[in-house]
């Protein structure tokens, strides 16, 4: 991608409205346009990660197993009805009456929805275990939104459901989901933790949240810095008697065990393999998918910008050319953007006539995770220099072995 | 895909609710559940179709330079005020006021939110032409939800919105966006014609719309059969004086030389080469993409089920075993299917213990291009049976004969 073709339009100001960093650096880098309060639109630099992390999750969910599908967002205000969680969610539901006077609401989240598509095709033991999932965009009437993709009125979700004939069923197709989280948070790149919760409005026997600890996260935990250990309560350690250290976390997962309840409410019932007739019992697992950019943004930035992960990443390495009047010059930048590209690399090359400090600034505020830098010095050397745009380690290089150096980079990820 | 794993179920029964040959098809083979009425969940095997759709789309959009993005479905409605399209759009726009009393809608469509995003960006010529598309779920208060995806309350488009400096950078945008329409729609197996149209509520001066011949269409034309040419209104033939057949269409694109409409409204401006401050020159492209599901299904199918062009078909190929109880047939169909799924083609292998006649009528109602037989007679001549799903053509192969007939078949498409 040339920058000149691209939309990447950075801005020098911070935004007065961004609350956190990842908020500001998403609107700073064009990521995210704010549409109104809690509602914004993904710019194609902030669509191509987005596409990223949803690649990373799918790949994930398919090797356990789980099927693709994609539900409605407008839903019929009676199947929340037979759940009883219109009262539930009252507070956030968006409801309306369309023009006919039918009730219909945007659903937040769909375990009633995937109820009533399993009931018509799931009959028989035979056909279970059986896992579906979406990435979808969700609605809430969120009272106070608040630090971007964080807490929004629109957002985008990866909901998974499992059923399953049997108590044990469900415990397998709990740790799949459990097991792929844990391969989705680490290609993801972040730091995180698992934690029992509270299954709440959702219902059901057990559930993990797979935490991401940051400054801005809205949930509470509270650490031992001795045993290393994470706990639900304030207090002291369970195990060492240390006082507990009160730590902030963004949630960005949810497993459930959710049991019979969506199926006995809604009727979904199966044959067992002796005849009887019994409830299916389901899980139901979520990501947060919009939020995860925070997140990853959130553990992953500095002063100057973005500091992206390998795996999700928008390019995998910035070119810059410093003096772009220098025509020999950009020949010679131009080959080396062609070779990687051929290569196979996703490239964005800085070609516009700037000065070599916005440049820098931009390429830091993008932050891939490599920038090379083209200039004079290489038409006497032959080298580049490239630098690591985490640990800001310098190096310098000819062609040869530039693209070495990537190979290794990128072998786990390519 | 082994067909017991897969979330394939077909039904036997018609729906009693279907109107038309595609909606019935899509419910019998398991592409979609209706919700409510004009309300869709696609299945995994629809999800599959949907994404092949959608990434022959995307493939001829980034050809021709467009950046994909992605909009909110939640709009303010002070952004169409501006417009006075709040009246235009009265009928089917659905709107509500959030708990703080803010006035929003769902977008059925996005001119208004491009054109407040694009004037935050685009500020001279320098940064001219430029091409923005998404692939969203749209919303209208349909008051005659029909036909399944042809007229639903809840779909999705490809909109493309294009801005310029001055009409002739209109003009070629237009023919960009003109030829990649052409380029889709024959990729996806489509009969169809353009014809010049009313640019009606959208604006503008300039309009073509993209038809499909079917016999459930909702828009008329009116066809010369001596000159084989398409006229707006009844009556005679231009050119030979014949009377003219009413054609019923479905409209799956429409193209639009929008002008300066929006861009005056909403005041995006940028400066021309004299520095001079003028408005962007629009132009809008969209795609029923849900629609084209049902239109690919309408012009492809016989009374036995779909006929899927090759390109938007979920599977490559349909592989029946007939006898699935003999352990040696079933070694030899396994080893097919895995030098198939190896050789990077689109398996569904029926594997179930189900009659003969069960499996030819679900590979007939799924629709895959090319089904291949295995049955006991393959273990005396090492040889399968290919069926044509389209012409019935038999034909008899060896394992290699296959291999080289699906290259063949497939070389362009893959």
């Amino acid at each position: 991608m040339l920058f000149s073709k691209s939309f990447i339009s950075t801005l020098r100001e911070d935004p007065k409205y961004a609350e956190c960093a990842s908020h500001r650096l998403m609107i700073k880098a064009s990521l995210l346009f704010m549409v109104s309060s809690g509602i914004y639109a993904y710019l194609p630099f902030g669509f191509k990660i987005l596409k990223k992390i949803e690649n990373i999750i799918r790949k994930r969910m398919n090797e356990e197993g789980a099927h693709e599908l994609y539900m409605s967002a407008l839903q019929p205000l009676d199947i929340w009805e037979k759940t009883g969680r219109t009262k539930d969610l009252e507070e956030v539901l968006i409801k309306f009456k369309d023009r006919k006077g039918r009730d219909l609401c945007l659903g937040p989240t769909h375990e009633e929805e995937i109820t009533e598509i399993v009931k018509r095709y799931i009959f028989s033991y035979k056909q279970l275990p059986l896992i579906l999932y979406q990435i979808q965009t969700k609605f809430r009437d969120e009272p106070r939104p608040r630090f971007g993709l964080i807490r929004s009125c629109e957002f985008i979700m990866k909901d998974a459901y499992s059923f399953d004939a049997d108590g044990s069923g469900l415990d397998l197709s709990y740790e799949k989901m459990f097991g792929a989280y844990n391969k989705i948070f680490n290609d993801c790149g972040l730091e995180f933790i698992t934690v029992e919760a509270d299954p709440g409005a959702m219902g059901g026997s057990l559930s993990h949240e797979f935490m991401v600890p940051a400054q801005i996260g809205e949930d509470k935990l509270f650490l031992c810095s001795e045993c290393n250990k994470y706990f639900n309560k304030a207090g002291k350690c369970k195990i060492c008697k240390k006082r507990l250290a009160e730590k902030k976390m963004i949630e960005v997962g949810h497993v459930f065990k959710l049991g019979t309840k969506y199926s006995t409410a809604q009727g979904a019932y199966f044959l067992n393999h002796r005849g009887t007739r019994c409830p299916l019992i389901m899980g139901c697992y979520g990501i947060g998918v919009s939020r995860l950019i925070s997140a990853i943004i959130e553990q992953n930035h500095d002063t100057k910008g973005i500091i992206w992960p390998k795996n999700v990443s928008g390019f995998q390495v910035s070119l810059l050319i410093l003096e772009r009047e220098n025509e020999s010059l950009f020949k010679q930048a131009l080959s080396l953007y062609q070779i990687l590209t051929n290569a196979g690399y996703d490239v964005l090359f800085d070609e516009r006539f700037e000065p070599a400090g916005v440049k820098f600034n931009d390429a830091y505020l993008i932050g891939s995770p490599y920038i090379i830098i083209i200039g004079k010095r290489y038409l006497r050397e032959n080298r580049f220099e490239l630098e690591v745009r985490k640990t800001k380690m310098k190096l310098n290089f000819n062609k040869d072995e530039l693209l070495n150096f990537l190979e290794k980079e990128y072998e786990i990820n390519r």
